[in-house]
């Protein structure tokens, strides 16, 4: 076992309890936990020395809602959208179909690539569902690969009933067959609780098959439009209810009063141009939040962490330190993981060493300096990320 | 003089004329210039080859409107503000007082490390102003800085009356000694002209006296209200009126029917917590747009061109096309530099090898994705521009 000082911290932030800076800092990592922190001047000695050069530190972040496992991009359909072009042939179907065709090897190299962008971009813990097979052995597939790449998987086979199937019985698919396929790779259910894919009394029926078989609930709520996702994700105990751009005062009470997280996903927001989620009622009324990218080729196709943190600072009415909050802290409640020896989005003595590294001073810069990519190295576990894919070097022709 | 061919280009958008994009594409640059381009399969040999690995190419952003020369950050003001609290001591005279109090060396190597993160992610052309002298002696020091590391240099002493001069003694300064003493470090004069800045008439007075030293012209008009800047920009035939946050539809007339570039600074509306600038009603009237950073520490402190870019397209109603245009070449006409043998902003044979490589197969994706840093290389005049500043190795302790 090797243990490494990191000195040169000018602002340590550990999301530790209540939100402290430590100024002229240092951390010890050791087995890829977190040995010891605290002032640079006391800091023990180490096997190695890494300076970081008088620059922030904070928690990794934690990105609780992503969609990884997809074939194909949906930039035409994107484009089309922001000129305000007609286009056929978009929508979820799309992705689906290009996920049913793709080779295994296709599908498990996307969803890696996009884990390694998260990841160079500060992301040490990250979510990610099933949703784009909508068969039995394109969810299981999609489910192991899952299960490759990320933290945790949510088995979202009720996205959208599929085309060329009843009803009734892709509910029966989804609660059977399909859900005892996915469930050695997954750990969470999610069911899209909206208007054009599965009501209230529908989105009870996964969630409680998927309890049933021991899965952790989560909820696709009140994105599109209001409807009872919120109340049902809280009546339930769900761990989260996803998007909540629709609330009424009703829903806002009910996660205020219950264990429920609100994750919110602002780039989604703006990538569809709706709306903002209410972030500050939320807060203002009690209820936990998180913010996550829903990082999909469909409604938002964003890896970015800090995107989400800065539009929640700057356009839904957030502090610096409540958005930072949610992105780790916040977030990590809403995967169950907030306390407990494997709590992750804090920094402390015990814990997993996930954490990064800014081209700044302080982690107010990261809303004061919206777009410039400013992690510039992240450790998951104690262990460096790999750096950004570069350019080949020139050859003679 | 070596040639060098770039291919594995998957997007070439040359911005050159009407907005085409050539698909699997090459590019020859020689001697710092643009050699030729067109198809892979026809390229010109050359004395070196890079392959770009299938990725997109663009021109680099023409970025028309920044404050780099300054000491001290105002980190803290931003803070409070967010979070919805009083903070005494802020605004442009804390800026003022550093810089002022400055070494010439600190200064420099501020405006330096933004200039260099700014080309990190695309930017080949940079204007910069003065502004945070406000006395001849710094004003002076700051425009010669400034002239070391933009491309083109306008002057702010009519930014604000400083504390401690009569308003006239003040209007006399900028205009009489001031200007001659930087006049031969810039190429433009700009006046803030708004309630507590600059009224119409004092900014007729600093435009003309710059006028009559040889100077082009530059408005900050409309940012915090209405007002008559941008019909002085207009009758005048400024260059450019930058922010245009609150226009008259006389104002928006006024722009489509003369030669002047509305410039346009989302960051700085979003750090603001300002609305958004009519970005659509401005295209739509026939007006020519530009976005640009605003790069400075109050109100707006990014050098990312493309978060203005997804800002546009996300929230102010343009199309990818419509938004990376006002980013390059639309900026450049907003610096004279639109055509000629000096024209930046597009990628055409005999100009200038400015251009930047995203890690995605089309442009499309600077707003398809917002927030993830996509541009992963950048050339200059031909050469290619540093990475980021990493991390020290690991060392025994
Ligand atoms: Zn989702
Ligand atoms: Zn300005």
């Amino acid at each position: 076992m090797t243990a490494t000082v990191y000195t040169g911290i000018a602002e340590l932030s550990t999301l530790d309890d209540e939100l402290g800076r430590l100024h002229d800092a240092a951390l010890v990592v050791e087995d890829g936990r977190v040995a010891w922190l605290g002032a640079r001047g006391s800091a023990p000695d180490a096997d190695a020395r890494v300076d970081l050069g008088d620059r922030a530190v904070l928690p990794g972040w934690v990105d609780t809602h992503s969609h990884l496992v997809f074939a194909g991009d949906r930039a035409a359909e994107f484009e089309a959208r922001m000129a305000g072009r007609a286009y056929e042939a978009g929508g979820i179907g799309v992705t689906v179909a290009a996920t049913r065709a793709a080779s295994e090897l296709e599908l498990e190299r996307g969803a890696a690539r996009l884990r390694a962008e998260a990841a160079r971009q500060g992301t040490t813990f990250l979510e990610t569902k099933t949703g784009y097979g909508l068969d039995l052995a394109t969810e299981e597939r999609s489910a192991r690969i899952a299960a490759g790449i990320a933290d945790t998987v949510t088995f979202l086979g009720a996205h959208v009933v599929p085309a060329g199937i009843d009803r009734r019985d892709y509910l029966d698919l989804v609660t059977g067959p399909m859900l005892a396929a996915v469930r050695p790779h997954v750990q969470w259910i999610d069911v899209f609780c909206e208007r054009g894919a599965f009501d209230v009394e529908e989105s009870r029926e996964v969630l409680l098959a998927g309890r049933a078989a021991g899965l952790g609930l989560r909820v696709h709520a009140a994105q599109l439009g209001p409807g009872g996702g919120v109340a049902l994700a809280v009546e339930l105990g769900a761990a989260s209810a996803d998007h909540c751009n629709f609330l009424s005062d009703t829903d806002i009470d009910a996660l205020a009063g219950g264990s429920t997280v609100a994750t919110l996903l602002p780039a989604c927001d703006l990538s569809t141009r709706m709306p903002l989620a209410p972030a500050r009622a939320l807060l203002d009324a009690g209820a936990t939040i998180a913010l996550a990218t829903n990082c999909n080729p469909g409604s938002s196709y964003t890896t970015s962490m800090a995107f989400c943190v800065a539009t929640a600072v700057l356009q839904q009415g957030l502090s610096v330190d409540e958005a930072v909050l949610a992105a780790t802290r916040g977030a990590a409640r809403a995967v169950g993981r907030e306390t407990g020896p494997d709590a992750v989005g804090s920094i402390r003595v015990g814990g997993r060493a996930d954490f990064q590294l800014l081209d700044a001073p302080s982690l107010v810069h990261l809303a004061y300096r919206p777009g410039v990519p400013l992690t510039v190295a992240t450790w998951r576990a104690g262990a460096r990320e790999p750096g950004a894919p570069g350019v080949a070097a020139e050859g003679r022709a």
